[in-house]
């Protein structure tokens, strides 16, 4: 009831702080059989590992990924895989000064009242490194769900600060945008959009576990996500029903379709077959350089100039944690709906 | 995994069609010791009920709520809670016509597909009929909150199609818009806004079962709910961490607050204790009056025009629903909280 | 987790006290299609009624069970199936004077002292009562397997005190013993032995959810049980391996098999497609006229002397309740194995 | 699903194949603010560490467990505590050989059959080496329940063959017993007694999760356990309710106890305050020097004859499990009467 495990049959928990041993994840309820290595896992991970380009932290980690079980020559043996990042560049000093002082929006204050001790180096468990965790996990999904059934994932930033873009690329103003505030030692939200195509009719169920109420809170549990929204979203609350509803035909192969999808994909929290449409708000990084007011552990003010490594924008790497999250979803309901109806 | 279950420690299972023999649920893990009678839940559950107003349905439905289990000379027991509402109104042969066709944005087609067998009546289980039971479950929830902790739910409209408020009163030109929409035999959407009072710091989890995370997923499982944000929501995306910050600060008591709550109320996931501020966003409704295209059981086009009694827009009735499922949420964090940290 | 919901895919969630509204159950994430009539599942609750013969408690209820939802036109739906008996003959006043008395070997004390209040009518939520729940959700279970795979449930009274018997019928000698038993005031213990046949190989998981451990769970969670053992059970303690081993060979239709059953169908957790043999141990029946030393709630010594309706002997209607527990333990394994390994 | 979790507050997810990278766990649930060090651990790892003596296993093994999440300055901080022994010894080419082969009473040939595929090295995921997982967190329960609350674990060897004691030791008579039977190429079976201490009143559940079932269910997790036991057991299926009743009375401070102890300290399922005595019976070990019949991956006969390193008794190696086991389900019970009734 901690909340480390992600998923009903194809369940992912995670482990692991920011400056402690190792990072990783235990998946249970992989089905047997499926060709996994580490190389597989470790193209995810270098998605969203950071010193990759000037838009990320400096902070230089290799992240290199360890089967330690559930996987004999070089197949799932449906037992439990253990996935493993030991942690190296851990500079703990960085931290030092930070150990009395609660940094605004970061989860400080709120874990030392809960928990009435913390490890304070690096945002400890609350740090975006657990998601690595995550994105690892997430990659046996994408593995299975591509070669057993044909799905695919796929997400891209959409808006940053003001700029928006229709492509699926990153494009030069937002780069510029992100370079910018970095320089003046600030941080900025933006929008990543998800898209997973070739979803088969059926998955998500009818009452609590919607499709689209899971999707949304894997989504909603990546560190910095505000709001998620699906098919028409928040675009809703203006529509009518006349234009919102999304005509039934049947296209050419026999097929019932949809002509519009402002549904997203899921109805009545059930896949239909159309592309799951979903998009994902991130806030602007709480960790920034420019002077901030704050109190510390005995709520005397105090000012606080952060000089850690840190992103100016998270929404670069959070892509392939936005697909991960999205994977571990689908793959769940997957063998969920197996279960019951298959 | 068939996901008629709400919630970890304080669990509701609903069961029931809009036109089988009853809605209901059963509550597991209710303390011991509340008072609870069929007049604290029939208050609320009054307010979802149809035929209230001119711009609800005018299916008249009493919606009598009985406890068969679970509580004893007036206080629960510990014990399962069953509540139940027997249908009677229950006019099947309106939706005789409907049994053969999906109709658009409604959950006939994925139904039909995922289990190979629907109840046509009414939308069956995916029929807004289910959400009786989870008000029902929710007003023991918030009974228990407000006596032993002090905890407050209120949701209210705050959009109706381009109409927006602050007020926590639908206004005039909502209702208007709404009769306008009706007599057009179309529908229309919405935004409601949650508002939870007097949270303890400390409830939700760090990392998959954030408080965010987990009031999304509630909300989200709403039927025609497409999207939900947290504290600045998508507004976030254009927000530069300096401004979106929230400083904290001692007050005149001596407790730690924040300046500003763009958190909503909640930081890593978790409480902390600032007032909860959240959005849902909902579709108009499926079921107009107005001629669709759509398709039957063969795929063979044909025009569908309703002729069964619905709400031109859901938000009125959906008030207390928001509520309810804000109310299941907390309950559960609280008691997950209080097995792990008090 | 107040424990009122076994299974994983097929969930059984029970409700009810003795003397209260009702008794039922909801059975979650059954799957869609299956014909099912209330006579189905009337067929064994009468198997474990009261009042059918002189060696059962004279109490006298009807037991009639009703279906609330989850089948439409005869056939489940995939949607939660309620099933609800209501208490009819409830003779509350039997149990005025027993209020405030802890009954010696029942619940009564350990209720008290967990909720801190509790229904002392007739045991309340404790009572054996509860267990109709059960045999009316088993019967669904045992007829989704019988139809499904040919699964077949049989368990029989193997002891009642000393007397034992390798019939499935109960000998006169037991029947005997049990009026005199009756006569005296006094209960008496037993075992009941349970035959699973035609179990597919694959059913139960390696470690901690092994079909044996979960089988005895659900054995050891019915009122009365003080033990459990599977295949040579007690009795592999004085045996060596050359001897307990079982041998495999290939049978004359290819089929691997074991030429002895000592792990009574079960290995490394595992259902091998031998029989599955299991024992169940019942204490005698806690409540008896002979006059008892006890206790009351204010810890003062009392003497009791039992005048209520009751069994002198459990097992002749616990026959029917361990195998429902048997058929939802195989049910639950049957789907997990099909989510992870079809 | 896959069944690799035990517990519902306190969760213990093991991992791990004899000879792959690792054998581990991940405990979440944990209360924050416990001491806890690799010392505390290791202790209990080395008594079910192989060998120790002469009559377990010559395989040598360190087992050095490591901490590698969850603890802080030698505390818990109530986030995932990842444990883990790396895999040294490992003679996989002892196993080459039996790669094909299905050993009687192994679960090789129910894994083969379950999953399609099984690492066949050292019995893989059903080798007696995953119960060390089962032990480090069993150690952090046990610490936890020690120094909070005062309960106290014990168990030991009552029963080899058919040399009983009464002793905690275990008597020279055992030892030349199972010395005679491993010189002899063969094994032997025996019964272990588990007995818990100030236990407090209260834990457990009344329905499916009684204390009794969840204890029994842990015992018959355990590899080779065939069957479990509390209080009276099977004993009781001869005794007579006049007897078996456990008579209340109030003692010289004011506390309700009963006067004698057939329930095992466990009455509906809920703990009384009285000490809980069960029992545990345990097959002798599979693998036998003796040479058997038995048949290959084809159904071919084929004679077996192992050379591998084993116990020709597992009981002395299995009383740490039967005491971790034990801590694991009375602290998940701990916390879950925490959250609904403290």
């Amino acid at each position: 009831m901690a909340g480390n495990t992600f998923g009903q049959l194809f369940r992912v928990t995670t482990f692991g702080e920011s400056h402690g041993g190792a990072v990783g994840c235990v998946v249970d309820g992989c089905p047997p059989g499926l060709k996994i290595s580490t190389e597989d896992i470790q193209k995810d991970l270098d998605r969203r590992r950071p010193g990759q380009s000037k838009i990320t932290s400096p902070r230089n980690e290799e992240d290199k990924i360890e089967i330690l079980s559930g996987v004999s020559e070089g197949k799932t043996t449906g037992t439990p895989i253990m996935l493993m990042v030991k942690n190296k560049d851990a500079r703990s000093q960085d931290y030092e000064k930070l150990k009395n002082i609660f940094r605004p929006s970061h989860a400080d204050f709120t874990f030392q009242k809960k928990f009435g001790i913390r490890d304070w180096r690096g945002s400890g468990r609350s740090s975006a490194r657990e998601t690595l965790a995550r994105v690892a996990a997430g990659a046996i999904a994408k593995k299975f769900l591509k070669e057993k059934i044909g799905i695919e994932f796929l997400a891209f930033i959409e808006q940053v600060g003001e700029i928006k873009t229709k492509h699926e690329k990153i494009t030069k103003e937002m780069i510029k945008l992100i370079e910018k505030v970095r320089d003046e030692g600030d941080s900025i939200g933006g929008i990543i959009r998800g898209v997973i195509k070739n979803v088969p009719i059926g998955l998500g169920e009818p009452v609590f576990d919607k499709l689209s109420a899971d999707l949304g809170k894997a989504m909603l549990s990546i560190p910095a996500v505000k709001g998620f929204e699906i098919g028409s979203g928040f675009a809703g609350a203006k529509m009518r029903g006349s234009e919102h509803n999304d005509s039934f035909f049947t296209d050419e192969n026999g097929r019932i379709r949809t002509k519009t999808n402002f549904s997203g994909g899921i109805q009545g929290g059930i896949s239909n077959g159309e592309t799951i449409q979903f998009r994902v708000v991130f806030k602007p990084v709480s960790t920034i350089r420019k002077e901030q007011n704050t109190v510390d552990l005995n709520g005397k003010d105090v000012k606080l100039e952060a000089t850690g490594r840190h992103d100016p924008c998270v929404l670069p790497r959070a892509v392939p944690i936005v697909e991960a999250m999205a994977a571990l979803t689908i793959m769940d309901h997957f063998l969920r709906n197996k279960a019951q109806n298959l």
